[in-house]
């Protein structure tokens, strides 16, 4: 006989205010790019930290392609740290006992705010493949009725890795009097061709799943696993480097002294990417996935601004920290540079650093040394010019 | 009323011998890596100009992944030019006017040559699964039967790119007395972790499809359409680089004014994919592409040779030439410089070219005038030190 299992505790972390949502654009809707109007709509956060009494030490961080609202404490799905543990909590860099720190949900995703997953209230189903599609503007503009809803005029700073750089930057272009400092890490001013590439390949993995049964698969009770699982698997070698999968896995044999002449995964980097793609198929949503990627391929501050990437920022009072890391190749530090180049030209208060990393994209939610000290630095900085108090 | 249609005649090339079949292993069997025996199995290959008196100008050319055995000439089933047009034919590097040049479908391929798509004669059914996994010596073991077959002692050049290099290299190691001349390009020693891991993407996107039928699809008269095809579109974006991407689609939209919010392909780059992935899977076996994957995920002549690449090179009077491209990030200049690295250290006659080219693993296949010039040169010298008469 065993024990009598306790109830599930979540590890919280300090300051953290758990499980919040709000309704917004009740009383006017959101306007999507599409055209289309969202509202009311629910967007789930997490905050941590305290609001201090001017609401001027709120630090936005926005979650990339997987990521969620719980930047710390203990992910209520996984069990698992929340993904940017490493930066987010008394004494780290963004430091919850001088800012408050506020982690949401986008538009789109499955981890409480509207998105494919949940109920449509005009049909009472979900919504799957009727949800509009949704862009990097459409989430910022969601985001922006969130700071409304809280009352903070003017975010500290806002910063996020990868499609999280991408919001930051279109919170620089589209509400620059709303943002004190801006640190978007390891993005892209638009997407290349070769991550558009890589996007369609786990689309169509999806799609190719005849569980996603055109998108209706939760009125089914299915779930795309084997397509999904295909799909993670590809974007997931596209966040680490060549190098770095060398390192960690090399050709080492899974448990086991030679190959076995079949296709089981006789290489232990097989069997990571099988455990990556099984594990993220059962806390993520395979329509989310499909609308995430595409928001991200659609991005293109270059093009919104006229074909002159400056022009989002001209006139700007934000300060920026644009970092990079030089085995990225999936936003590589040029695509950086292109945004470093563009806040000079308009002169703005930019700095840049690129991180010396053999990890790849992923770097953003490692354990990076230099990463931290120049995050932590920038934000320090700026926050001492912003009267913020030091804890 | 339409006028009969011409019977198709397939443009020969210059000296072409045509759908040649042999069976080898009938004698004594082809005695594979996994133990088994293989016998009697068919070889279909191609042959281009002339064999000389002496049978000192023979050049076999190894095909990669999705090669044949059709180098030039029109391809009789996609009815395109052979994948090495740009380099076999009078005149061209592989000067058909000098040198009788051979192609041969690798074991395990798809053209002919016996794999899983064949009958099994024990059986009488197609061998699918049940074909036993080939490595890249056991390609190079039948190659050498067709070799004996042709009376051919020794090969004045083996060649090929990527998996074609590991052939070339596995030639050279093997059977030394056998190669007058070797030229691997944009090879490898041993198939890195991420070329593993990318493969694995693709066989499983292959297996997770229903229609894959455990590999038995053949009989039950279906083929995984939908699941290799994103595996040739994954694989397919490790062949270019990021900028030949940007260069030759950027994010230019398929013939349409705007994005249209939709999961339509609305790049070009989308479009290009998608097509890519269909039309290969048209002239492809889905199961070869399991096993000749397979094959290179295991090539690793390092571990064959006791973890000393040099030792597969002891004493070798072959003269080798090493090219890789800069651009190649699957089969990286550092890489090829591995294997020249152990071929100095046994002194072997090597020369090794760096081809600058921004168009990637693919670049092999494509009009690169330095790397024509290269291969040219490197064939014209040795061919002098043969004594192979020009033409």
């Amino acid at each position: 006989m065993s024990a009598p299992q306790a109830p599930k505790v979540l590890n919280r972390a300090p300051g953290e205010r758990h499980g919040q949502r709000v309704q917004l654009g009740a009383d006017e809707p959101l306007r999507l790019d599409c055209g289309m109007e969202l509202g009311p709509f629910t967007m789930a956060y997490q905050t941590y930290g305290t609001l201090n009494a001017d609401k001027s030490n709120a630090i936005l961080v926005c979650h990339a392609l997987s990521g969620d609202q719980y930047l710390t404490g203990t992910h209520p799905v996984t069990g698992k740290p929340g993904w940017w543990h490493l930066m987010v909590g008394p004494g780290l860099p963004l430091d919850t006992d001088r800012y408050f720190v506020i982690g949401a949900n986008v538009l789109g995703g499955c981890m409480g705010t509207t998105g494919p997953k949940e109920t449509n209230p005009a049909t009472g189903k979900p919504y799957g493949m009727s949800f509009p599609v949704i862009t990097i503007r459409d989430m910022v503009g969601a985001q922006k009725l969130l700071l409304d809803h809280l009352g903070i005029d003017q975010l500290f700073c806002v910063t996020g890795g990868s499609m999280g750089a991408m919001q930051a930057l279109q919170w620089a272009a589209s509400y620059p009097e709303r943002v004190f400092a801006a640190a978007p890490i390891a993005g892209a001013a638009r997407h290349t061709a070769q991550n558009i590439a890589f996007h369609e390949v786990g689309r169509q993995a999806i799609m190719a799943d005849p569980d996603w049964c055109d998108g209706d698969y939760q009125s089914q009770g299915k779930h795309p696993r084997r397509g999904f699982a295909v799909a993670r698997m590809a974007g997931h070698i596209t966040y680490l480097s060549g190098p770095a999968l060398h390192r960690k896995f090399g050709r080492t044999l899974q448990n086991r002294p030679g190959v076995t002449y079949g296709f089981d995964a006789d290489f232990q980097v097989e069997s990571y990417l099988r455990y990556q793609g099984s594990a993220f198929v059962e806390r993520f949503d395979a329509n989310s996935y499909l609308y995430i990627t595409r928001a991200m391929d659609y991005f293109d501050l270059v093009e919104e601004y006229g074909g002159v990437l400056a022009r989002a920022f001209e006139g700007t009072e934000t300060r920026f920290c644009v970092i990079s890391f030089t085995s990225d190749w999936l936003f590589p530090t040029s695509e950086n540079r292109a945004i470093v180049h563009a806040l000079n030209a308009v002169a703005a208060n930019v700095s840049f650093v690129e991180i010396e990393s053999d990890k790849g994209h992923d770097a953003f939610l490692l354990d990076e040394p230099e990463f931290r000290a120049t995050l932590a630095g920038f934000l320090n900085g700026a926050a001492e010019h912003r009267g913020i108090k030091r804890p």
